[in-house]
């Protein structure tokens, strides 16, 4: 863990530890790019499609391959540089066409497994898989931008792999962050949650949505919760954020205080919602519910936005 | 004013304040927007490329133009569904082509004004200049979005204009908005601000810069303070948000405690950055700098910013 986990709340989600210093200010000066692909000291993520490629040795798992090893999976078709390591040494991330999962699928030094299991399953340190997110958030970027949306030419990948530019019309593409509002509705000692029919069994979990162009974080939270659970709301408290690679929100995790209680759920976005009392909140993430509902996984920010609300209850709202 | 401005910081700034009720649950009912399309209480924004056209009546602009007006314009190039008023009545965005400001040039009913301009000089009500910011980055979206990025072919509106959907690989791609962060570094009772040779002469204003993939908005904030300032920072305070419709960012303001204090600027992004004590901040925010130093207009999400600090000084960090 790094130091800001000390003080920052956001830190303690995962794929939120990202200590590499990007030096975005040299990702435009190509000679400081060609020598760090030349420094020995060099390592890369490996993603085949947008499953990374581990290295396996028993059962411990590393996700970063030395220079000799990424040469030999050849066909790649997209190569990152993610930053500088404390010690000066570069990180890069590099994707491969899916075709390299059949050639490594004989080797027991390698297993390939999609980013969300690696998490669940805790196979890297915190700060390893925040930098594969960002890896796996930005080689997806590039293989779902290929072409201009000005004017529909291809483009082609610069600045290590920050930028793609349009020969065509001039136009300068960068990556895409699309942010995401996720909170807790707070009626007294109350929390609203609800389910998907995609969730496991059993499973609630706080409402979210993506923010729209000409809202704040506030008016989008109010929105999301007045839609999905005809629920109004007025005070809105920012808790903490995440970055979130599927395919690359940022969720910005709140309070809000509910005006009233009645909900009427949008049966399309939702196949239940309903209260919970803080004693639920504290059962469900003990995995002690009676009747068995449980919670997310403290991989999500949902998860901490609930472990608040049962430390402090209707505090966690102005 | 609508309600929320009594709790929210973020609805005291430019752009943030849109009541329409947008109904994104109906905007995939054709038969839904179509009888939108013909009530009678319908109106319209109208953009020229990006530029709004306002009505003009002596000193007095509006913005909302009846069905009647927006006809008569004709060429129209892209209709938005913004959402309800208060009174159920629909109303809508239409961009045109630059064309219609020569057709329109002679009216002296009607006047084409830059949106900054029409914030900066408070042309309309709080509410309006939200709805409008919204029009614009919606539909500037679609003039800078017509083809499909991942295979370039060239896309179709739907959704009441809140989606395209690519005919050719069935992608739907969704308007972008972009997390930039925006802060004051806090060193005691100095903040810290720079000024870029773009700004206008004498003022400084809050550091910035785009959010990045792999990023919490806490670490986003202390990278860019880093980069621009050469200054580390610790805790991170979430202030307010802000949709800046140029061309469709969401910023968010935020406070981070210095741990040193010594600048070193990069030149390529600030001509200058200094620290500012609570008393000259308080002179800026009044002009009465005795060195003429300015700050941003109320406008600007960092013009509050500065003025919380300059009410409570050290206080707004941890």
């Amino acid at each position: 863990m790094t130091l800001h986990s000390l003080f920052d709340r956001s830190a303690a989600i995962g794929f939120c530890v990202n200590p590499l210093d990007r030096r975005s200010d040299r990702r435009e000066d190509f000679d400081f790019i060609a020598a760090q692909l030349e420094n020995p000291g060099r390592s890369f993520f490996a993603l085949a499609g947008d499953v990374p490629i581990l290295r396996k040795q028993g059962e411990d798992y590393g996700a970063l391959f030395g220079a000799a090893d990424i040469e030999s999976f050849d066909n790649s078709r997209q190569t990152i540089f993610l930053g500088l390591q404390a010690d000066d040494n570069p990180v890069f991330a590099r994707s491969f066409d899916k075709e390299l999962l059949e050639k490594l699928a004989g080797r027991p030094d390698i297993e390939a497994i999609d980013l969300r299991s690696i998490a669940l399953r805790g196979l890297v340190p915190a700060d390893i898989l925040g930098e594969l997110g960002t890896a796996k958030e930005v080689l997806d970027w590039h293989r779902r931008h290929r072409f201009c949306a000005f004017c529909g030419q291809e483009t082609q990948a610069t600045a290590g792999g920050w930028r793609r530019d349009c020969g065509n019309c001039g136009t300068q593409h960068f990556p895409r962050v699309d942010p995401v509002v996720i909170m807790l509705a707070i009626d007294g000692d109350r929390c609203l949650m609800g389910r998907q029919t995609r969730f496991p069994d059993k499973m609630y979990s706080a409402l979210a949505g993506f923010l729209e162009p000409g809202e704040t974080i506030e008016d989008a939270v109010r929105r999301e919760i007045r839609e999905e659970a005809g629920i109004a709301c007025s005070h809105v408290r920012y808790f903490a954020s995440q970055p979130w690679p599927f395919p690359s929100s940022l969720m910005i995790g709140c309070y809000a205080r509910a005006i009233g209680n009645t909900i009427t759920f949008d049966q399309k976005e939702l196949e239940h919602a309903r209260w919970f009392s803080r004693a639920e909140v504290v059962q469900m993430l003990a995995e002690a519910h009676p009747e068995g509902l449980a919670a997310p996984k403290p991989l999500a920010i949902a998860h901490h936005l609930l472990k608040e609300f049962a430390e402090k209850g209707g505090e966690v709202v102005p």
